[in-house]
């Protein structure tokens, strides 16, 4: 399919008249350069661009207009979907592998430590999942083994630029490191997945007394005391790293992994006023700047790509690590900040896991365009891999994602009822919320069924018609809840899933 | 005069006819128990007793019934004031000196660690203060040796229970241990000035991934993984440590010293809805039941002292150690949170400093008064000492705190034209605002002279008429200032006040 696609996207770009230049006494077309810019617990709604049907509150109270500007060029999917948790999505992002296959399906920060509200659960064990993250080598206990995503485009010939937020590996082991994974170079990316502090003026956090402390950003000693946000440092330092590249003949790929809009929830001094003066709850208000402050630097990389007039041939994917934030830490209610979806991070409900994306790629994917086509982050790996024209590839991991790139140039076969989509969590995030605790799902076609571990029932929502879902049909559509059943089960089987045991019993939770 | 307010304490008792119960066949009167209630950061309109001239929004937003009750059966002091930084306080308090004298005047941590805004200052070089904090013992550099109020109380046969924040003395030196300063019991306390979480359900920030962190809260591993609130588990295990003394003969000082409300500001849950429903702001609304949470402690302790038929011979003093906070982390416009007073936390206008503080001491302090007179957190230290019938004590330490038994009895000369107060802050607190810097300041009678180090500057506010320092009559009043820099001089110069220097020059900054 790799080189089937592949080729219809050159034969595409050919007749459209848009191929990427050529530079003059080279022959080959030069490889696109590929920006990733991944957000860090941004919701669904959480911009001006319109995911929904319909205009949303919170796509008029959000002011993204760089996100917009990118959906203008590019093609925006409304039904992308990541893992509810940042660690198993940045795994599988950088793997190709589901969650349940990588086994790193919690957050990870210490070696060989497990979550203390994992210890003290009352009712269920948890597996030895993957606490320790990805490794590049094989021996080390309690992580996946895995050729990742910049290692191949690193031997393709890519610069291979990581900037913010890793949280690759645990501390102590070598991924804890982003250039142990293939990239060439790191700025502020370490093992903890969250800033101590956003402001230049608190160091990001480092001080005598953090010294022992994970969160401290680190890398960005020039800017310590300075009046900056760490979004707009971290901008100027991407920018910075690409000065040596982008005049060159190198195809570049640059990770931009924006710790924003993850707590703390700061205020961004360059645009809190004005959502304190629309009647924002502080934190809400707050939280806004944060999105704010982040679209900023998208439209400065776009603008840096125009100057450096290599827009025409680089590929921007806009993607978040998971849903908004809804529980303890935001302003108001808790389960309201991603309508009209339900829940946010850590459930298993849309809000938990439906995520803004958008794909530009001049003279490639139609400007201005919208696809309904559900996908998950895995396929990030093999639609990259393509994107760099990179075929044949050997890795040591099985992958389970499936290139989006024929979902881009509208080529294949619709997969919109017969591509399953899963999600495997048999852990304890910590906060309480709806759909949040331990459990598997599938979604096939307009259905979704979840199955939670501690009581090992079912829920079953048409998300097409139950975008919020409300209804749960596991009662009356009994025939839907076996087919996806059993969909599900196969598919964990395969994957060799860990599940979690009933403290009651000692019986393992029973496959779906 | 220690002797003298005493012996009219006995006597006003004695014709009141309310003398504390003796213990039959004991011809001693029984020493009184002692319960200082001290509040962390709490503002001085952060409570629904009005301590200005009339009932503010703050007295309505805010709900502290039991404040209310302590104050129907004690004396309201309107002009009861703190340093405006936690450490100087503490150590003001347990030591009975100024800030100026005992040079622990910013907050303290890590053993010999400047802060980092201090090392960053664009401005001024800072002195080497006493970091260390409080120190026991001689010998140990940048700390002030002295005789603690717990010791004193502990050697004149005093019970001794320290529950909740300590923050004495810095990591890796003896009064790191509240037990190290004269305490027989520690709950709760150590180096650290905030609690990494108030969430028992979060272990209070006790984790896997925070063992090298100083501030996650000890030794209440009991109350881990359960849903209870900080300042609920203090309150419970003061009580519990209180029952074995209680019943007997031995009279005790309790200090309960609590966490709340400093930052980080967490919604109790006992409270948040109806905040939230009344349409406070998230973090206003999270304020406030960090209040309530606070004021209920009090209400339980009032109750446990009732049961155990000790109210009559309790004092009960309440006080707070700073302004609230009222820059970065609070909802709503920085500079606001403690009106009718300017600034907060860090300030030293009145925001940052005047306290909300109630005695009661039943048969000698007359229910339901008031007592306008001015005096500071060092007269804390001679005033229990007074109230244990502890004399002619012999101290390390030179002592600048003045009792308030006698304001209590209305007794002695009216110190409201006479008596100076001094505040010392050669240092850089962090975050900006109104009044908040190095500065020195002096109030006697109505006025307040503030001497800012920075641009060596003055500002005088006439404070009972003007209480939100909104005018500087500094420029006009010539003769007030020099008359007032005299008092400030003489003071600093006795107390061998340390300051900072210009950068710019290497010159200290000159006396006021």
């Amino acid at each position: 399919m790799i080189h089937d696609s592949l080729s219809t996207i050159l034969f595409f770009a050919l007749l459209v008249g848009c191929a990427p230049k050529e530079k003059k006494g080279n022959d080959l077309p030069k490889k696109p350069n590929i920006v990733l810019f991944l957000v860090d617990d941004m919701g669904w709604q959480d911009t001006s661009v319109p995911f929904w049907n319909k205009k949303t509150p919170f796509n008029q109270r959000y002011q993204t207009p760089n996100m917009e500007r990118l959906a203008r060029e590019g093609m925006k999917f409304t039904q992308a979907y990541a893992t509810p948790v940042c660690s198993p999505t940045r795994v599988s992002l950088m793997t190709g592998m589901n969650a349940a296959r990588h086994r790193v399906t919690n957050w990870t920060l210490h070696k060989d430590a497990l979550q203390p509200m994992e210890v003290k659960h009352k009712d269920l064990s948890f597996p030895r999942w993957n606490v320790n993250g990805l490794c590049p080598n094989l021996g080390l206990p309690y992580s996946v083994h895995a050729d990742a995503l910049p290692k191949l485009l690193k031997q393709a010939g890519y610069a291979t630029v990581h900037v913010g937020k890793g949280h690759f590996g645990a501390i102590g082991t070598p991924a804890e490191d982003p250039l142990a994974i293939g990239f060439d170079v790191n700025i502020a990316g370490h093992a903890a997945g969250a800033p101590e502090s956003y402001l230049g003026k608190e160091n990001f956090g480092n001080s005598e007394t953090s010294k022992d402390s994970p969160w401290p950003v680190p890398g960005l000693e020039k800017y310590h005391g300075m009046d900056i946000f760490l979004t707009e440092a971290l901008t100027r330092e991407a920018k910075s790293s690409l000065e040596p590249i982008v005049d060159g003949e190198t195809p570049f790929f640059l990770y931009m992994s924006h710790y924003a809009v993850h707590t703390p929830i700061m205020g961004d001094d360059r645009y809190l006023k004005k959502y304190l003066e629309a009647g924002l709850d502080s934190t809400e208000a707050k939280y806004a700047t944060l999105v704010e402050g982040m679209d900023k630097s998208l439209g400065d990389i776009m603008d840096y790509l125009e100057e450096k007039q290599l827009s025409e041939n680089t590929i921007i994917l806009f993607m978040s690590d998971n849903g908004g934030l809804s529980v303890h830490g935001r302003g108001g209610e808790p389960n309201t900040h991603n309508l009209p979806l339900a829940s946010g991070k850590g459930s298993i409900y849309e809000g938990g896991i439906r995520e803004p994306m958008i794909v530009k790629w001049p003279g490639v994917v139609q400007p201005g365009s919208t696809n309904d086509n559900p996908l998950i982050i895995e396929d990030f790996y093999p639609s990259i891999l393509e994107m760099a024209g990179i075929k044949d590839f050997n890795v040591v991991q099985t992958i389970d994602g499936k290139s989006f790139v024929p979902l881009l140039i509208n080529d294949g076969p619709d997969q919109r009822k017969t591509r399953p989509l899963f999600w495997h969590y048999p852990n304890e995030w910590g906060p309480n919320g709806p759909g949040i605790g331990a459990f598997s799902a599938v979604r096939l076609g307009d259905w979704k069924l979840i199955y939670y571990h501690l009581d090992e029932s079912y829920e079953l929502f048409n998300i097409v018609q139950d975008i919020g879902e409300a209804h749960n049909l596991a009662e009356t559509e009994t025939e839907k809840v076996n087919e996806l059943a059993k969909v599900l089960r196969t598919f964990l089987i395969a994957a060799d899933a860990q599940f979690p045991s009933h403290k009651s019993t000692g019986e393992p939770v029973a496959y779906p």
